[in-house]
């Protein structure tokens, strides 16, 4: 997927939990640091509708307005130790709405070969000084959409989760 | 829900960020200290099935086992600012299967005046020496049906993650 | 020392490090936690000079300045697991300048029996709108004389932080 | 100093606190990362007395012995906002004892013109099996020596930290 953007982590000796490994709630701060390295960079290819490629996501959302975040669901498929090398975040766009769209993300190594974990977030653009949503203008949904991808491949969704068919397939 | 175990966790300082709210990935670690208060503290009613309510969750699982988390869903409801008075998460079960089980959670006001989060975890039951899955046992599966409840009421789940009808109402 | 506040904190899992224990970084969040509840409690025997005892030292700081963390001096003095009780902060005021003081700590158990750590932190009061260094008022200089107690007993300065006579001795 | 060696360290955005700075609690845990990163690199030059250039001092320790943290020092010069650029530790051996050893820090823009903060940590050679300390062997030594520079030069140690003359000079 070309829209998919990959953010080289470090990894923290405070990472580590007593179990040895890089602990669950960690990760959910590396998908934060994905976000922020995300909208921080200039945009590039992603500028478009009156964005330069040396503005940032961020510059687009300006002073006035923030994104939110409303939700998140994270799969942890393989455990990560300490190394002085990297762990990668791939994160891209899975839907887009009016005032809101959603993060999907992959921790990897470099290469892709070892998926640590998978995950989505929902943002929501909020007007600091309402408190209220805010219609993402044109700049802001041009960038989205060049990051847009594929809904994130969830496989441990609980039967309440699941498509209504699935769900009752497996309960009854 | 008179299975619900309310866990009061004290807000630090450095919980919150520079948007002056407790940090989304924090409740991630408030959530991870209701399940440790939970299974650290003495089983009382939920012992059963050969277990003594002077153990805890955390002695019936003993040092050769431990519980992975798979899974986490969490919905942000509302902002949660600094007061040295603790928050509330409130903690149960959700689900219980062979050798997994998943807590629900709130992030609330003691009283449950203000829910600031709602959130859900699969957890399983894994042998530390092999590392695979382990059936849970008696007094394990009984402590855990004593805490079972109803599943969390999410309400922001991604059409993706919604039963098939509602979707594709949705999508229409 | 009566004029030693003894603050109880929660010990969180994510405290505890890969060895098992607090990490070393975590026990500065202890001391943070410490000054942020001392400062938001209500000053109580503390108040004078024109300030009540229901206002907190936090109200007698105001909007306008802050507090800021000079340095940081801290001995580990023995290895704190996690368990569900808190372990007890005790603060008090070791200096008082014109526009700085400096806070003692010890971490120990609620009865003293253990000390983890002890601990120094230089404070300065400073403007938000100029950055500069401003002077103690009278009733926050009441406030921290009533915390006035003995400088904290640093067993471990190295020889370039000793009395001269010491460090020349070992030099030589 | 040649033997100073320089980190760049990633910084999070949940490093920044409520104030819109780098929290201090969060220094030292980049000064962690700084000792982890220099001792989890191949010695290079600093091998000697038997080991060799790609091993690092982390193998030299070995899993029978861990180094402790004893002591930390440490003053904040200038405050740290969050850029998607690196901060950098610059990190030497102070001092050099039977068993322990002292690291010196600064934290600093790649060509050190501007100064964050400066630190330094008093370091144990210890046994996991007796806890108590251990020599420090030939290669270690060897290692250690290589990475020797000057003490930090600390400007805020308070009069009961600095050499008898001076103190006498100001509490007089």
């Amino acid at each position: 997927m070309a829209s998919v953007i990959q953010i080289p982590l470090q990894i923290r000796f405070g990472d580590i939990d007593s179990y040895g490994h890089v602990n669950n709630v960690t990760y959910l701060q590396y998908l934060e640091d994905a976000r922020v390295q995300l909208t921080h960079t200039p945009l590039g290819q992603a500028a478009g509708a009156g964005a330069g490629p040396e503005q940032t996501f961020h510059d687009l959302v300006g002073p006035d307005l923030f994104t939110l975040v409303g939700r998140h669901e994270i799969e942890y498929l393989a455990p990560l130790v300490f190394r002085p090398e990297p762990v990668y975040v791939n994160i891209w766009v899975t839907q887009l709405g009016g005032s809101s769209f959603e993060f999907g993300y992959t921790v990897t190594e470099k290469d892709g070969s070892v998926v640590y974990a998978q995950a989505s977030s929902s943002m929501v653009l909020v007007s600091r000084s309402t408190g209220r949503p805010v219609r993402l203008d044109g700049p802001q949904r041009h960038a989205l959409e060049t990051w847009l991808g594929e809904n994130v491949p969830f496989r441990r969704r609980p039967a309440s989760a699941r498509p209504a068919a699935v769900a009752a397939a497996i309960t009854s």
